[in-house]
């Protein structure tokens, strides 16, 4: 059972959320590295003080930014896997919410940054999540296996370049540039279906 | 014209080859942030100031590695351009010299680490590189699509899907795991091509 919270942690709570998406849009303007938190300060007119009662340093910025998109991968998937869709459906789906989770404005900046550059404690909460993630995308996949529609052979590669070529869009999609966060998404479903199925005809 | 080194030139580029080696192979075992410069000196018991003499800094050494692996990449890609390979057979040797390059011991360990945090001048070399063998690969690709083998729709996301299925292996290979460079290679091939063929049988 979940103990309500008191206005005063709703608040707080609040202001932190507004904090990490300031950042989150400074990180993807200048980069993680040239952020200051300085600047993130002053863009909410906040001192330095005040912004460390809610955040304590740059990293805990990127930290839960990065935590929170995962989360949302997570939560997106999870109404997929207790649907009964097919697993052409399912793995679309799967594919749209992840290219429309890491193409938000104000997570990409800090997605583009690798977890690697964490302390321990954090980058293993980060891979910890993402192991999770890749499980639910490979319950997908081992349903349309068992179903006959998927390819078996080296179902494991193919988990992966696709997980590659939908993690990588953070390196090179621009909110600004030609290309909409939907016809990634379209282009990407069919790509990536083409590689699982048996049968073209399926799609 | 080349001119030609002096003995003591081409010694000073061998040495500076094996420092690189090295430091590469902790970088694997380690991490990059957790390497330290002693710790390379230490291996190859040298001075901390006479490996100052070949390289300055841990940066310049993760600079370094990662503009030899992309011109890895180029050169082995130059053959293919030049052949008379239809766009399939292109397409197939580019994967496997991708792949091959990458998984290879003393390189994995740098490109794991991203450009990024390097300096602005080095981060522009690298993306330099890279960007010269992005229109390598593009080249290949247009000219299956010219010749009505490979999909036009969205081609350009497509490549950087299979881009990106192609550099996030240095994330998920370990040269101790169980799968070998060969098979993800053979993978790979299959997984790409189908995104880009327009008839499966072509294969």
């Amino acid at each position: 059972m979940k103990q309500k919270m008191s206005f005063r942690e709703i608040r707080y709570n609040e202001k932190r959320e507004k904090i990490l998406k300031n950042a989150a849009k400074i990180f993807a303007k200048k980069g993680y590295e040239r952020a200051s938190l300085e600047e993130i300060a002053n863009q909410l007119k906040l001192t330095k003080a005040s912004l460390y009662h809610y955040i304590k340093s740059k990293e805990e910025m990127l930290f839960l930014i990065q935590l929170q998109a995962i989360q949302q991968l997570r939560k997106g998937l999870e109404k997929v896997l207790q649907s009964d869709m097919d697993p052409v459906e399912k793995l679309t789906v799967a594919i749209q919410n992840h290219v429309k989770t890491v193409t938000q404005k104000h997570v990409i900046g800090a997605l583009r940054q690798q977890e690697l550059i964490l302390p321990r404690k954090w980058r293993n909460e980060i891979i910890s999540e993402r192991d999770n993630y890749e499980e639910m995308i490979q319950k997908i996949i081992q349903e349309g296996i068992q179903k006959g529609i998927f390819n078996s052979l080296q179902w494991k590669i193919s988990k992966m370049a696709a997980l590659g070529a939908l993690n990588w869009i953070v390196r090179w999609y621009s909110p600004r540039g030609a290309l909409s966060d939907d016809e990634i998404a379209d282009a990407m479903v069919d790509f990536i279906l083409k590689g699982f199925l048996k049968n073209r005809e399926s799609i």
